[in-house]
């Protein structure tokens, strides 16, 4: 499946650099060096029966007289899909929960607190093929449907923060289908749920065929753990998007992606992580691992055959921090799961140093921008 | 001066790293190949001779049926200052002048059609000192001080663009000093000037001492070879400032810095480059290179001894496409010239390809910022 990918770029610089030019590289690509976590011996030999990357990193944050460290372990899960997509619906989720819950058991032993889960975890990426059935019977109810209790059942008995990423059908509005993210809390209540804010329609993102540009704004859930937010896959193309969600105070931007290699890839490591230096916040990239296989041939408007592959999900997730350091990042073809200790007290600290939302002068930004948007808008163009 | 400080990234990856596996990291690291450009051995004789790097690499864009390929080369020039901070502010001037006379001559033979030079060129980056004299002897006006009248000069023997940082006084205006930039269309006319929209507060950074939050908004210059705007330095850290420069019609947007080592240098590579991809347009990062030593000592808030440097300005400047690829960056320790072909056909391509303006929906961001200023703000925050 992924025949000629290469496992990371980690891999090919650690494989091949002297240990003194390989502190170089690693401090002007990767910024301060992550410390490696100690994960327990258990989890590590649970995530080789389980045939999965488990890696484990922290971010440090200066100590301070009044306010104690706020530690939260973040877990972020990309996985390849198991069954074949013309396989019946309902063992394709089944299959899929299967794996995810060996996987949160693996965070659960890691001491993680929120676990974030790929978009659109339950199903394979099948909005390039644009077909409705069978793909739309993955849909299900961001307040009760089967996956958000596998998730609740999951939360309680860990006592974790689940980020549950799925394609929802809203029963009460329409039965339409959304892109949504449901955030259930370590209570194992629904916390709520946050959409898809910006829909592609880019090369086989045919996802504006499925559903629209998401109505829930900015929300941003206040956990146990810190105030997290959830910014679903195209939205990491949009600063704006991001801006949002750090004005409502999220300390946590999780971004749970499917996005494949030859589009994306040399974006993937610059957005999410932009958004962490210019928000002052952690933010989290998820990206599933594997290439899909379809039955039915779908053409890709590039000119070329029709295929039955969207192209490799090519994983690499990683976690940024708002000092503009980051993790190195999981593998390009395995499933993995990424443990990250975060002190949340970073991000004050940072905004206090580098004081972009001090200087990011918001009052004029509001008004430019409602200017630009009026149809009789008059671009500032100075000529000779 | 640059004791410890490696050449480049690109050279620590290039002298280890086998063909094959190289080819592999670029990809992931630099997106689509840039291709080298074939520049006239009389120009590569001249920068050899004056001791500067050259390097030239071209960015293709798909040919369209009508409109013409609209070829532009960008020059971007970085250097070290010259003579000792405490010779004479005119010789000081005079020596940069010469240097950049001499570099700009390199620029003309590789066939540039803008120049862009470095953040405050004429002087060296004395900011970290809050003393007044003599820093701000070097201060001029933007219309026709002595910088801005050797820069049209230079235009017009040359017949290109110039974008001239530098500290400007207005007269009339409370003399006033301004971090500003200067653009002088090849004709030798000044097109105008823009200033520095965000002034930072950040460590030897004690700009604010000086001058004030620009007052110019987001000003995009119509030259004969493009549009262009110009970012000046800490703006990059805000996503909204390019924003608006590129919704106001940049397709080149200049970003002239001075930062230094231990403090940005991991944040370089990822903002002007996300903000490339993010506005669809191409970005040009330029950074002053070397370590300026100052005769009187300073302190730098940070429980550390007085000291004589502001720290190591590590060049290192590039060029980003709205593609997600990139050039190569300058040396962190040498003087240099940067000369990048752009086909601007691109932007438009791209912006067509990934439609991020198209589904920005800056009604909502528009809506949302001006809430978000207002004294009662209420952070859309969801709790259990």
């Amino acid at each position: 499946m992924a025949a000629g990918e290469v496992s990371s770029l980690e891999d090919c610089l650690e494989e091949h650099l002297p240990p003194a030019v390989l502190q170089h590289v690693w401090r002007m690509l990767y910024g301060k060096d992550t410390r490696k976590l100690d994960l327990p011996k258990s989890a590590l030999t649970a995530s080789l029966e389980k045939d999965f990357q488990l890696k484990g990193f922290g971010f440090e944050a200066a100590i301070e007289q009044l306010r104690q460290p706020r530690v939260v372990r973040v877990g972020l899960i990309q996985n390849k899909i198991l069954l074949p997509t013309d396989s019946p619906v309902s063992e394709q989720v089944a299959a899929l929960q299967k794996r995810i819950a060996d996987i949160v058991e693996v965070a659960a032993m890691c001491g993680v607190n929120i676990v974030c889960l790929q978009e659109a975890w339950t199903m394979p990426f099948a909005f390039c093929t644009r077909e409705k059935l069978p793909w739309t019977e993955f849909a299900e109810s961001a307040e009760d449907g089967q996956t958000t209790r596998f998730c609740q059942e999951l939360a309680r008995k860990y006592n974790l923060v689940i980020v549950s990423p799925i394609l929802e059908r809203d029963e009460f509005h329409g039965d339409t289908l959304w892109n949504t993210a449901v955030v259930i809390s370590n209570s194992g209540k629904v916390l709520g749920k946050t959409r898809k804010n910006h829909i592609p329609r880019v090369g086989d993102f045919n996802e504006s065929t499925y559903y629209m540009e998401g109505n829930t704004g900015h929300k941003v859930f206040q956990t146990q753990f810190g105030r997290i937010a959830v910014n679903i896959c195209f939205g990491r193309h949009h600063p704006l998007n991001w801006l949002m969600y750090s004005i409502n105070g999220a300390e946590i931007i999780f971004n749970p992606c499917a996005t494949v290699g030859a589009l994306s890839e040399p974006m993937w490591p610059i957005e999410a992580r932009n958004a962490a230096i210019a928000n002052h916040c952690f933010t989290c990239g998820i990206n599933r691992v594997g290439t899909e296989h379809f039955k039915n041939e779908f053409t890709s408007a590039d000119g070329q055959k029709a295929h039955h592959e969207f192209g490799h999900f090519y994983g690499s997730s990683y976690v940024a921090a708002p000092d503009g350091s980051r993790t190195p990042g999981l593998s390009r073809i395995e499933d993995g799961l990424l443990v990250a200790e975060l002190d949340l007290n970073l991000c004050r600290q940072i905004n206090d140093k580098w004081a972009f939302k001090m200087t990011g002068r918001y009052e004029l930004y509001a008004d430019e921008l409602a200017e630009a948007v009026q149809p009789n808008f008059d671009p500032y163009i100075v000529t000779e």
